[in-house]
């Protein structure tokens, strides 16, 4: 698919058993790791902690004579140097990817957010994925119309400065395409998170609730079944979104974790329709049309559906189910010893906030509760930890959310079952990455 | 103290009537805004409507032929223009701003946050505020080192892969400068809020819990009173933070905002200390000494100390306490005509969180509650928000925040009283912006 291993990061290496939580030691020792084990890893740290602090030692070779670094004995860089900063040189690998061949041009493409190397509920917007329909635009915000119109008393044109001066929102939401995960709906050889899971998000939007401007232009409630979102780039893209969700927590977004909206994610206007899936969140928003039936655009009838085993269509499949995913360890890492690591990963739900969340490690026999990391929020995605001991052995790490509605997301072969594997769309089963003996992660789909 | 309308924005427009929310047109009426005013509100609304969505009209002026933005007729970008993404060209005036004279050298000095530009509770990395005494530096972290020494049983030194294996933590924290807004103990004229409160942000932070840390190396509690964290700048930041603090919810920290830190911000370790002062949350940390006493060090005997009437200086005074700023409508920016406006800002407590704020237009005699936007955590920036019809009155603007243990932030007179104006630290006065006839906000001390 790629490269399997671009991140600095791809070796994972365990830490000391000294710093495994007390419990967990307990738990081992139940279970009986040997003491030969025990020293291997004690040793391991031991010769670790030989190595001094930051320093070299200085020509000649004398370990009672060193020197320190540059950075600590030179004069830094000014604060003026980057009036908008930038990662660190040495992080110049955490990019977003395309995936070479997934598509046939890069303007009607994908590119993936590398989730493998990222920490927290967060996702940077340097780093939030793309998926564009004919390439994206950076439009003037001086020249930018959005209108609504249809079923309404007064049909209305607004400028950006108008959106601005009006009643703001703040919320953090999680944005997922619903063609994420597509290709495990099959054979999937795909190699990492990146690959596999990276059309996700969690952001924090800015913007006007789409229940006041439908309010104030005179919505006819009597009438209203839909609202039709339309972006000004040149695909032209529509969706068709139920007025119950239209009328819920809907915003004309301008504002991502805290600035303006980058180009890539629909500068200056986009749609913000939490828990239904990326296309709907229309970027580049220029028109809202009320309307009394579903619209059946292209995008909602030759795209964006899903082919059922008997060869009908499911469409207008909005909500993305509830669904998590390991992010470390993942596919195309290592773990370079055995010992304790901290397994992590998301997990979100567009139905309401995360409830709980297991992590198996041998393939979904045994189940424990991972750690939540706060806050825990409506239609956002939310970190989750576990400990673990990694004895060498192969494994298979999995991980299972259930949501506040207490729907559980399913294992593939129970997906499969209802689903067929002729979809693109909306798959949410339960993701298996397989470590063997020599601590290789790989992609695997059990059953 | 520079350009006093740096940013696209500066220039605010009312939003139309028929946007003001419904119960507070009640009490307006109930004041009495003529029937004249309410009618040229009207027009001017009307007038903007008549615009035509996005589109200009076709040479030879015929309004009924129209030509759509160049933008929805082309073929737009690849996603692979930008692995790492970036903000709008037509943002790039909302960038991170010295404050010239302020400093004697660009390495020793601060770059300000453009809050009067942001939404939200979260800031971008990009734009978060920069404070260092010797530059910024970008630290190979291969080479980078972490010790722990002092009152413990085993000093230790780790590698950054050391702590990355290490269980992870992440929380949502604000940070603030000890010496934000300190220009404000005397006559300011300091135009915008980017300078007098820019040195703030709220990010999500992603690290290894100190108390872990110190508890697997061994430290013995009956002597430790205090931590000494010190740097790897040329600086050598030292601080000594007590050890219930250490103890408590402090991070050794590698990630902000989903990714790593930004050399800027201590790429590749930062100490997270809640609550308190940006300067203890020591960047670029390379030790970590465990005390049974105060180091006074330059960082907190010389500087970092406040000085007081009497001519005595409080040292360690390490807490943020509560405070709040409006950010939006803010010094420099101009009301262009009367209407409805969005009141916005920030509200933030050291000890706790936000439990309420309150918002004045008539410079502290009535106060009327805002609107808060969830998330509410503890050691966060909260966003406020307040709906004001400005009727081309003067006003003077003030928020003012109670935290969760009751403490409700003090108006300057009432701070000056106790602590006199020779100052530098520790400023959380009530802030007030001073609307004139013409509609433009400036910066104005009461009392």
């Amino acid at each position: 698919m790629t490269d399997s291993n671009p991140e600095p990061r791809g070796q994972l290496q365990a830490a000391p058993e000294s710093f495994i939580p007390a419990d967990l030691v307990s738990a081992i020792s139940a279970k009986g790791i040997n003491a030969e084990r025990r020293g291997l890893i004690k040793g391991a740290f031991a010769s670790a902690l030989a190595t001094m602090a930051g320093v070299t030692t200085a020509a000649g070779g004398d370990p009672n004579i060193v020197t320190l670094p540059e950075w600590s004995t030179t004069l830094g860089k000014s604060v003026a140097t980057h009036p908008y900063g930038q990662p660190s040189r040495y992080e110049s690998n955490i990019i977003r990817r395309q995936s070479p061949g997934l598509t046939q041009t890069d303007q009607a493409s994908v590119a993936f957010t590398p989730l493998q190397s990222l920490f927290g509920m967060m996702t940077p917007s340097g780093l939030h994925f793309e998926r564009h329909h004919q390439g994206w635009v950076d439009i003037d915000p001086r020249r930018h119309r959005f209108m609504i119109n249809g079923l309404v008393k007064t049909p209305t044109v607004f400028t950006l400065e108008d959106i601005l001066r009006l009643p703001s929102v703040s919320r953090m939401h999680f944005l997922e395409c619903g063609a994420n995960t597509a290709l495990e709906w099959g054979n999937s050889a795909v190699p990492t998170v990146q690959y596999t899971h990276g059309m996700l998000s969690g952001s924090e939007w800015t913007g006007v609730p789409l229940s006041l401007l439908l309010e104030r232009v005179g919505i006819d409630l009597s009438k209203a079944k839909v609202i039709l979102a339309e972006g000004a780039d040149g695909s032209s893209m529509t969706r068709t979104i139920n007025i119950a969700n239209a009328l819920d927590d809907c915003l004309v977004a301008y504002g991502q974790n805290g600035e303006m909206l980058r180009p890539e994610q629909g500068y200056p206007l986009r749609l913000v329709v939490p828990g239904v899936q990326g296309v709907s969140w229309v970027k580049w928003l220029r028109r809202i049309e009320v309307g009394d039936a579903p619209y059946a655009t292209k995008d909602e009838s030759s795209h964006y559906v899903d082919l059922m085993p008997d060869g009908l269509q499911r469409q207008y499949t909005a909500i993305q189910e509830a669904k998590s995913v390991i992010t470390s360890p993942s596919g195309g890492q290592r773990l370079k010893n055995s010992g304790y690591y901290c397994i992590t990963g998301l997990a979100w739900s567009g139905r309401g906030s995360v409830k709980k969340v297991e992590v198996s490690v041998d393939g979904g026999r045994n189940w424990r509760e991972a750690q939540i990391q706060g806050p825990v929020l409506q239609k956002m995605t939310t970190r989750f930890t576990l400990d673990w001991v990694w004895r060498g052995e192969p494994a298979l790490l999995q991980s299972r959310v259930t949501d506040s509605t207490g729907y559980v997301q399913p294992q593939r072969a129970a997906l499969l079952e209802v689903r067929g594997a002729r979809s693109i769309y909306h798959n949410n089963a339960i993701q298996t990455w397989r470590v063997n003996r020599a601590g290789e992660v790989d992609n695997v789909q059990l059953g």
